[in-house]
């Protein structure tokens, strides 16, 4: 494992207790060597659960079974594993996730079909299911409700820090939390989920609320990240809830005494979405671009992501140019029309573009100064409506191709 | 400059005259210093122009004089600078291409408007157009037909080579010369354009004839080639047709007649595409991406570019990393929905996966040796339907993160 990113916080942070969560991670020898790479966690009867998934077309197995078993909404475990995504592997591939699936209801005690599955890492080789299978048990009987530290770093693949966050809510006078760990550094894109991460939650929520909170939060966090533009077969992220708290019965999405709760988990997914992309394969920097002015919040996202995913505005930040041209180009080339007469731009606070061309006051020695800093941040107001929304991502540089050129070797 | 990349042609090729044709190059200092950076074409009176342009939305002013003179489908001259794009430049742009334009007519003899303009270079600052008009008067009267080897570098930002191709056809009879220049090495992606082309011929053809066949040699070149899936906001490319030929007159681009020219056309804008590709900032692996069996030439060619445009299929390629499941990701990403148990994908002429996983004969030492190779060879099998596509593209290296790190110092 590299170093860790310059931009990693400084500590994984205490995950609390999550009731009705046991889980823990173990060695299970899939492909790398010395490092957990196999993680489980129990959940109590009556987890509800919701996901997104990715939208890719090779969608791998794993993500196959879990589309198939979301539509139940019930989970009692989920099993991860990093290293080998079986993906690309066709009808065995499907055959190890319902191995893996049958071995972990049978430590558990639940239907197969209760079991949600996740696997990252290389595309395309068979995965060494009868290693995974030997680790469990033993991985079973050692699982806690304190094993967040273990639990992170056991799903990572080229993360150079495991990620991991929390926050608290109050469902109708009942204190709740919401944990999450996540995994993600390359192949990171909207489109959707990006990666691996699991919510968890004490609340007592049926599927059918969960489902519209997770949707809207992830729009809002990992909807709104991008390292290189590029979906994978395995995105995915899921919210289990296991009830414990016994609230208050909620049984609409828009129920207000869910305010509290939605603002805890939107926060948790923007935390992970954020420290994904500051382990951005090679990331020095960490840009911020707020979009506004956009015909909707839809449409200011995907102004945003155009720009995020633009190598020459990501170049250039990791040059320390405050290029803003290539910022007009990005969001030129996207999909929307616009007036690039009302166009505005903004680098670190300072007004670089007005009305589409050069600011009189530009200061460009001022801007570059601000590009030299570890945390960009970019502004547009698009002068076509109310809508606005924020995307996050690093910077393009020589370490995304040292690790990308060399990935399997 | 830098070297030439280690992908570049042996020479220049030698261009013949094209009648009608009469050009030159200039130093301007717009920008640079010790290099021509203004190229002049003027054109034989009667001269027909086809045109295809950027859609970004936020196209340069030259590009918008362009689109609105090529309805008129006339042309006595051809006016190009590089080092300022004259992009992101409002109402003081327009005015800097009326004055590059108003002094070219002056000095050809003709209307403004059959001038047509194009900058290539820095985008948001102002185009210092009292040098390029001052340069103007001693480059018209140094023009000539044989000058095509001191235009092709006129036009150049970061290229390392000029760009040049020629090839000959019949029409009815008549002998014709189909000759092109173009520069672009970064920035380069489809929608549209992509970077500045310009060719000319001396066949007689209606603009309306014209430009059904440029439109449809474009997709199959400069809109099959990518670089970074950056689009610019000034991407040009004009055909020009003198009429010198005096060829037997055609109505209509399906003529059977025009089947040779159009031939050539596309051949010639293929040539100057792969040449753009070979010019990819950093690259030095020229890789081809044949995709058949999808629903549509058109799909066939979005799902070439999904993968052309991968930053992990080009890193891989970078690495020469046989690396299959990125490119597996990279179909599934795109938004043709497919059966990826139908896809099969070969390196190099090898089958590496069949039936949407690794081919049991696959040997990945032989796919290897082909991936050090400096031509790759990728070709997707969809199995869709009957439609096929070539693309183009390169690899995507540390020399991309080192020219655009450091662009504009």
């Amino acid at each position: 494992m590299t170093a860790p990113s310059p931009l990693a916080p400084a500590r994984f942070p205490d995950l609390p207790p999550v009731p009705g969560v046991r889980l823990g991670a173990a060695e299970a020898r899939l492909r790398y060597r010395g490092r957990p790479d196999l993680m489980l966690a129990a959940l109590a009867p009556g987890t509800t659960v919701a996901g997104v998934l990715t939208r890719s077309h090779t969608a791998a197995p794993p993500v196959q079974w879990c589309r198939a078993r979301l539509a139940g909404g019930k989970a009692r475990a989920l099993i991860v594993n990093a290293g080998n995504a079986n993906a690309a592997t066709g009808q065995a591939g499907l055959a190890v996730v319902r191995r893996t699936a049958m071995a972990t209801a049978e430590l558990v005690g639940c239907p197969a079909k209760e079991v949600h599955v996740a696997s990252t890492g290389v595309i395309g080789e068979p995965l060494p299911v009868q290693r995974l299978t030997a680790a469990l048990p033993a991985l079973h009987a050692r699982l806690s409700e304190d094993a967040w530290a273990d639990a992170a770093p056991a799903i990572m693949t080229t993360d150079t820090f495991p990620k991991g966050a929390t926050r608290t809510a109050v469902i109708a006078g009942t204190p709740v939390v919401v944990n999450g760990i996540a995994k993600g550094s390359g192949m990171i894109a909207p489109n959707m989920a990006t990666m691996l991460a699991f919510l968890f939650t004490d609340a007592r929520l049926p599927a059918s609320v969960l489902r519209p909170a997770l949707r809207r939060a992830n729009d809002r966090s990992f909807n709104a990240i991008t390292v290189d533009g590029d979906t994978s077969t395995s995105d995915t992220c899921l919210l289990f809830a296991t009830g414990a708290a016994r609230n208050r019965r909620i049984g609409r999405a828009a129920d207000p005494h869910l305010r509290d709760f939605r603002a805890a988990l939107e926060a948790v997914m923007a935390d992970l979405a954020q420290q994904i992309v500051r382990d951005g394969e090679g990331a020095r920097k960490f840009v911020t671009i707020a979009v506004r002015g956009a015909p909707s919040e839809t449409a200011a996202r995907r102004i945003g992501l155009t720009i995020a995913n633009s190598p020459l505005v990501k170049t250039a930040v990791a040059g320390a140019d405050p290029n803003w041209g290539r910022i007009v180009a990005a969001v030129g080339k996207g999909d929307l029309p616009l007036d690039q007469n009302r166009l505005s731009i903004w680098i670190g606070g300072r007004r670089v573009a007005r009305d589409g061309r050069v600011d009189p006051a530009y200061d460009e020695p001022s801007a570059a100064r601000h590009m030299r800093q570890a945390e960009i941040e970019i502004a547009v107001e698009v002068g076509a409506g109310p809508g606005a929304a924020t995307v996050w991502t690093c910077d393009l540089t020589h370490g995304y191709i040292d690790i990308n050129a060399d990935y399997r070797s």
